[in-house]
């Protein structure tokens, strides 16, 4: 089987090979190609611009790997502020003996995910590291997008604000932990790893005035609002029974002692809206597939303010509090 | 002793209290502190965009560390398209238990190199692995910077154009590798780990026609050149008495059977120029103590293209092969 060997990481004729026979293969365009010290680009225009690195494990799981994760991880960011998708930078640490047939397929999945945006890989960096010095394989991408919808920003929620979110929470968490413990998964388990700019661009498009809104990764749900209460200084009124969760995740949650509105998603969004918006935004939402199970969740309100109130509909309140203490390691 | 925990890594509390207890300390700056998912920024210029993971080993090295080699790592990609470097993303990957002084020390250095270009960075991930699956720490930084050079390419070098270096190679690779194999280091055998962006200004302001512009870093003097060959269609001649090698460089090349002209620098440039502005180039180098000890190396030349020409001081010719095989993996 061929490997990945240190050589492929030393800048040298290996890499130059690697970089030419593979990645070239999927990723190629003129800007790439040029294979300068920086790639050189025109944008004019706000930009937006975001970097993730991504250690997930299992490296392949139901739903995606990381290559695919590592793209739309870092489109989503971009398309949370608003910004169009443009330019991206790919950064592989891997570890020595790595199967080439992987990293290939790694590879195709990135390929495949960024059609979805129209993100290109303009530049790029490949480390071959010994044995034992890491785990299979890290990938980084940075990104860049054009804004085209200005002014969204985690503290610009205000009284009244309606809370949307896109589909199902915990989905990739659930399903990461489940693979992880070699747990037999049942149903239609798997990571929602998507790319978010369909639909983000359809809001825009729609004219849909977005306040705040943010993708629930690390943290979850509760990451998200807690930030948002605490940044935009007020209350968050959620209706915990609103909060669309699968039967699959649900149960996986309670099997391993999780909570899946601490769960990480990667490809749904949580919106802030005013309140008069709320029912076109949510058709909107509903009208892509990425979106087809979005919910109203709650509401900004000026008690309790800095602080996520889960209402259940027996009318008990209780805080949730922002995710503490170990949460799950290498879950993107 | 204060260590990294995987809950820093979690994007929960302790995951906040690690960003703005320590690194909003030293990389504090309006855009940065909004915190939201991807930095906003204004340029309107054309950029440069480039990308590199830092896997060096030892982390601390003489001569700098690995924050250091990744903040002028990054930055002199920059400045080598011609760019002057303005922003900068940082993605951590640590093992679980790094000591959180090491991990301060790194970011102190980065503070300290930052300062050199100017560049700021805005926006940032964290990830903690567990125990054994990294070697304490890797950092991927990406950078943008706004070309005030522009042309700069690997494929505009013609018959005439004269060939700098900036100073002695070798430094750094010479340096990684006698720590590595725990060899005493007399004299000043030191890592050249520098940001460039300094003289590559002077060069700029005082109007020198830049060609071709790289810092030698993975592959050394012989990848670059070899490049520049290949890319411009040229064949280069080289004057390998011209080429500044330290004696403590030598010596440890020597020791452990490696060459001078393949190993990684980290704070040398060099530079094609027309012929007629050779001398004016190496006074601008000079000048600045960044290039105190450049030399005009050679040549480019019609006979054999794509190729580099090592020629001794007895009149002898030599093929300077491409780097191959299993170079010096985490060098960088």
């Amino acid at each position: 089987m061929k490997q990945i060997l240190l050589s492929h990481g030393g800048g040298g004729e290996e890499t130059q090979r690697l970089i030419k026979d593979l990645f070239f293969r999927y990723f190629s365009n003129p800007i790439l190609e040029k294979m300068e010290d920086a790639a050189v680009l025109e944008i004019n225009s706000k930009l937006a611009f975001t970097t993730d690195s991504f250690t997930v494990s299992p490296i392949f799981f139901k739903g995606g790997n990381i290559g695919k994760l590592a793209v739309a991880g870092t489109v989503n960011d971009l398309a949370m502020m608003g910004a169009q998708p443009l330019y991206m930078s790919c950064s592989f640490i891997i570890e020595e003996g790595f199967p080439f047939d992987h990293l290939e397929e790694i590879v195709r999945s990135m390929y495949e995910e960024m059609k979805k945006s129209g993100v290109k890989i303009v530049t790029g960096d490949t480390k071959v590291v010994p044995r034992g010095s890491a785990d299979k394989i890290f990938i980084n991408t940075t990104g860049i997008g054009r804004i085209v919808y200005d002014g969204i920003s985690a503290s610009n929620i205000q009284e009244g604000d309606i809370i949307l979110v896109s589909g199902t929470v915990g989905d990739h968490g659930a399903c990461i932990m489940a693979q992880r413990e070699g747990i037999e998964m049942e149903g239609d388990l798997k990571s929602d790893c998507a790319t978010l700019w369909p639909v983000v661009k359809d809001l825009i498009d729609s004219g849909i005035p977005i306040k705040a809104m943010r993708d629930p990764t690390r943290g979850g749900l509760s990451a998200v609002l807690n930030e948002w209460a605490e940044s935009s200084d007020i209350g968050i009124e959620i209706e915990e029974d609103m909060i669309p969760v699968k039967d699959e995740v649900q149960g996986m949650c309670e099997l391993l002692g999780l909570d899946p509105l601490t769960l990480a998603n990667e490809g749904k969004l949580i919106i802030a809206v005013p309140e008069d918006q709320a029912e076109k935004t949510l058709e909107v939402l509903r009208d892509n597939p990425l979106g087809r199970e979005a919910q109203i969740i709650g509401r900004a309100i000026s008690d309790y303010k800095g602080k996520v109130i889960l209402k259940s509909s027996y009318g008990s309140k209780r805080i949730l509090e922002p995710p503490a203490g170990e949460l799950l390691p290498r879950i993107c």
